[in-house]
Formats: structure tokens, C-alpha cells, sequence
């Protein structure tokens, strides 16, 4: 992707966003929005928290995946799905397979966590595994489209998996009503663009903020010097905002005016804590930069009705105490 | 209430439900009821889990506590109300008060959790300390009675808060439609004597079972017995199910046949991490009880459609790593 341009990208639309929303109806939960008076009053503002920790796979990864699975043509689709993935999407995707009844491929990193892979195998996609660096999963990736003729799903520098994501913003303006901001979780950056463009359809005035780890900020960095900013080693327990922001959502972000508010590792996990003590809602690291921007932020947001997407709820119990115990030390 | 004999007793109705349900209706929330294809298939049954947890003050608990102050006559409730607990009843009590606008008095022990204790004054309560021990406590409720003509609501021994408590079955019942068994969670009895209530006149079909720590299992002795079992000391984790059976509760469950079924603390804390793991929601010990329960009696609801009151999640967070441990040991 990297040099690529941004004429020669195939961007999603709104309509997009809209034709995934019809397409994994039948598949994906409408996820409930919480309210909580104490957050409210933490933060000063009107906070509306759209549960994406309830999603099927329980995180929002299901809506790309399976919009993607199932606006492959069919003879395509038959020859199945490939991705690359330790994590979330690639639960999603083998879950987003099953419903449509065709092979699922995962390339893993040798090493990756054990109850991630399970989880993967559970939903009944075949593992591959390959070498911790980026290039051999591509090359793994490759492999095994030119054996099988398996279509490629990338997390988030695709479309339809764009799209997808934004039917969760989608449904959350709809049930609000009229919301002054928006705020995601920012990785690789496919929430956040479907977010953006579902956003800049149907509520031209709500302002979208995307929340990440200072350890990882290069979306931060790329849109303050208006260019991606690629070369950088991540440092942060938010596992799912290790990726680097793809390209079109670069474009998609920028186009339409986002900003970044970064945050410690601390203060995400004293803000996880509220949302499992507050929301009584088990989520994920990655998930609660969103209420650590919130609360750092909150002079921006005084008074105004706030969208949240709370995007995963897959916690490893057992690393808790050491989660809890790297915020107490900071 | 010992010795006092059933003709006597201030017995609840189903009426008293349907009546408490449009009391509370302008406060309480309706809970969202939640499924997980993983729980169903762990049970074999079809699992419909009504999440209290998400009920104001996190637990059921606001239920009873909302009716039993809004049932009061006008010049009655302006002298306000008092109480024993240093748990989810004296949040819930606090918190119906200030609905009403009433005072609120809290008798807790000392050496009571702190965080429960400030909850408590969170929500606008006046605390008052006590020995910790049942006459202490009740000598302090009485005095304060005396001094500010304050009406008792006690936790579980008290009609109206039977009646509200009936109120989440009634919602279950209404959401889910005809349930072949319903499991509730006992300790003094308040919730399952509700839920009894509210089963027998809208689904004389569904059996009522309670789940019960081993460690505290006055409900099933007594249930065996025919007879109220009050001469115990409680050894559970389970803080919110230590209480002894209400003398009003024994009799409603006695009367509709309903069936205790144990779990020891183990199974119950493996229990809790499924519900944290598999529906991301924060639970406390005293609810995960249900799903120990039914996992354990299994084949005694094999293909059937089972409702489940999850009734709390308040956890304190930093207890987490000792209570996994103490699972992980037994």
C-alpha cells in the first residue's frame, strides 16, 4: 500500500457503509448503548457508550469481516477467505466464514497467544503458522491465495472491511440522535474511517476524535505532519492499536478534519477500571483509551452529548494483576 | 420474626408485583436481557440471562428498595428511612430515598468494605457504625427509629421489597416468554421469593430453582427440613449470600415447591469467568452461583429454555488475583 496514491485508492463511501449494514443484518448483533450518571459526571458531558464488547466474537471486527465475506461474488467466496491476524479479526473472520459456509486460512505469528488461537480454531478456520515479522505473514498470506485461491482480508486496509466498521457508528447516530462528537479507538484505523465517513453522512456537525496510546501514535504524528508516519516500533499493552495506520484510512481521516488525543498506558488502564466498575462491562485495553481521552479532554467536551465506541471485550483474566499492577507503579 | 407463624405473616401477592412494577417503572431501569451461543452449548440449554448487574446501583437490590419507599404514605416517608447493610441493599435504599427526595439511614458494621461504605454516602445516606453483630445492628435501627420516626426497610424480610424484587422475573418472563425454569440466586430470599411470585401466576409451568453456596446453605437445609434453618455460620465468598432465609421467604418457596440447588465456591468463581470471558459483563460471585448451578445439575435442564437472574456486579477489582487463586487451589 505504502506510495500508493490516493487517486489510485479504492476508497468506501457512505453508500458503502450503508450496503454493509443491509448485508450483515442477518449475521451481526445491533448492539445496545449504555448511559452511566457517574461517567457522565466524571467526564462533564453526555456520554452514550455503543457495546461493541457485546458484538458476536465480542468486538466490532465481526462487522468488516463479515461485510467483506459476504460481498464476495460467489464463485470467489467459494474458494474462501486468507488473513493474517493474532487477534480479534482473525476470530472475526473465521466466525464471518462459517456463516457463509466457506474455508477460512489465518496465518499466526509462532508464539502468539494461546487463548486467541483457540478462540480462532473455535470458530473453525484453519492456523498457519509463520515467522513474528511482517514480512513472512505476507509471504505466508501469498502462499497460500495462490494454492488455495483464497480471497485476501486484510484488518483494515480494505473497503469493504471499512464499511463495515461503520455500520457500529452508523447505528449508534441513529439510536442518539444528534451527538456533538464522536470518539474511537484508533489502530490500524478501520473503525475510525468507517466511523468518519458514517459520521460526516448523517451528522455533518459531530466532530470525530480518535483516541490512541502514546505508545503507538503514529496516527497522531501522520495527521499533525500530513503524512503517514510508518517507521515505528509500538509500546503499549493496547494490543489492538499496535497496527499502523493503513493508508485510505489516512486519507479518509484526514480528509475530513479528525484529531487524535493520545493517552499513557496508566491512564487507559485506570479508565478500563471505571468501565468495568461504572458500565459493569468487561473491555478490553484497547477499548478504554476512549474514556482515558475523554476524561484527559474533557475541557473539549463540556456539556456536549458524546458517541463512545467501546470496541472489544476479549481480556485475558489471568494477565489482570499484572495489568492493574503496571498502572499502580506509573 | 422467629416463631412468628405463616396466618400472621404479611405475606406479598402477585398484585403487590404487577403494583410495584408501575411504582418503580419511573426509576429503575428495564435490564437488557442477553445471550451466549458458547453458554448454551457449555449447559445444553438455552440460556436467556436477565442482567441486573446493569440495574441502577448495579444490582437488584434498587428493585425492592424503590418500592418499599415509594409505597409509603406521604407524611410516613417524610420522616425517611432506615436500615441495616453494608452492602447493595444500603446503596439501593440510599439511592430510592433521594429519588423520593427523603432521609436516608444506613447501620453499617465496622470493619465494613470502604468502597461500599462510600458508595453508600454517594448516594446521599447518613452512616452510622455499629458492632459488628446482629444485635448491635438492630439495636442502632431501632434507636434511630425511635429518634427520627424513620420507617425500617429491611433487606429481604419485608413484603414490598419482595414484590420489587418480583419485578425482574415479571420483565424476564415478558421478554422471553414461556421458560420451562427459572434460577435465581438465594440468600435471605427477597429475589427468589419475587421471583416465585411472579412465576407461579405467569407461568405455573416454570419450575423456580435457587442456587445456593455450600458454604451457606440454610435455604436447602430448611427447604429438606420443612423447616426454617437459622442456627448456622456462613463460609462463602458469595458476601451477598450469607444472609439467613427470610421467615416470609421460606414460606413462599416452600409453598411452590421450589428447589435449592448448591455449589461450592469454586465452581462458582469458575463459573464467574465464564460470564466475564463469554457474555464481557461484569459479575459479582453471588451471581455467578446460577451458572455453577446449572452447569452442575446440567442434565437436569437438557433442551430446555432457562431463565437466569445475573443479580449484581458489584466487584472490588482488587481482590480479583486472590479470589482466582483461591479457585485455582480447591
Amino acid at each position: 500500500m505504502r506510495g500508493m496514491n490516493a487517486a489510485a485508492m479504492s476508497l468506501p463511501t457512505f453508500d458503502d457503509v450503508l450496503a454493509a449494514a443491509a448485508r450483515i443484518a442477518p449475521h451481526a448483533h445491533v448492539t445496545p448503548v449504555l448511559r452511566s450518571r457517574a461517567l457522565d459526571a466524571l467526564v462533564g458531558a453526555e456520554l452514550h457508550f455503543k457495546c461493541e464488547n457485546l458484538q458476536r466474537v465480542g468486538a466490532f471486527k465481526f462487522r468488516g469481516a463479515c461485510n467483506a465475506v459476504w460481498a464476495l461474488p460467489e464463485d470467489v467466496a467459494r474458494r474462501g477467505v486468507v488473513t493474517h491476524s493474532s487477534g480479534n479479526h482473525g476470530a472475526a473472520l473465521a466466525l464471518a466464514a462459517r456463516t457463509r459456509g466457506i474455508a477460512c486460512h489465518v496465518v499466526v505469528p509462532e508464539g502468539a497467544v494461546r487463548s486467541k488461537l483457540a478462540a480462532i480454531e473455535g470458530y473453525g478456520a484453519a492456523l498457519h503458522f509463520c515467522a513474528p515479522n511482517i514480512a513472512a505473514r505476507e509471504a505466508a498470506c501469498a502462499q497460500l491465495q495462490a494454492q488455495t485461491g483464497a480471497s485476501l482480508v486484510h484488518p483494515y486496509a480494505d473497503p469493504q472491511v471499512i464499511a463495515g466498521q461503520g455500520t457500529a457508528a452508523l447505528e449508534l447516530l441513529s439510536h442518539a440522535g444528534a451527538l456533538d462528537a464522536l470518539v474511537v479507538p484508533v489502530g490500524g484505523g478501520g473503525l475510525a474511517s468507517g466511523t468518519t465517513l458514517a459520521a460526516a453522512a448523517l451528522a455533518p456537525a459531530c466532530r470525530v476524535f480518535v483516541a490512541e496510546p502514546a505508545g503507538a501514535d503514529d496516527t497522531a504524528r501522520s495527521l499533525a505532519r500530513g503524512e503517514r508516519v510508518t517507521d515505528f516500533v509500538p509500546d503499549t499493552l493496547c494490543d489492538g492499536l499496535r497496527g499502523t495506520l493503513g493508508e485510505q484510512d489516512f486519507v479518509i481521516l484526514r480528509a475530513h478534519g479528525v484529531e487524535a488525543l493520545t493517552v499513557t498506558d496508566a491512564e487507559t488502564v485506570a479508565a478500563m477500571r471505571l468501565l468495568w466498575t461504572r458500565l459493569k462491562l468487561v473491555v478490553e485495553p484497547s477499548s478504554a483509551v476512549v474514556l482515558a481521552a475523554l476524561h484527559k479532554h474533557r475541557e473539549r467536551f463540556a456539556g456536549q452529548r458524546v458517541g463512545v465506541i467501546l470496541s472489544g471485550g476479549n481480556v485475558d483474566l489471568d494477565a489482570l494483576p499484572a495489568l492493574f499492577a503496571l498502572a499502580a507503579e506509573e
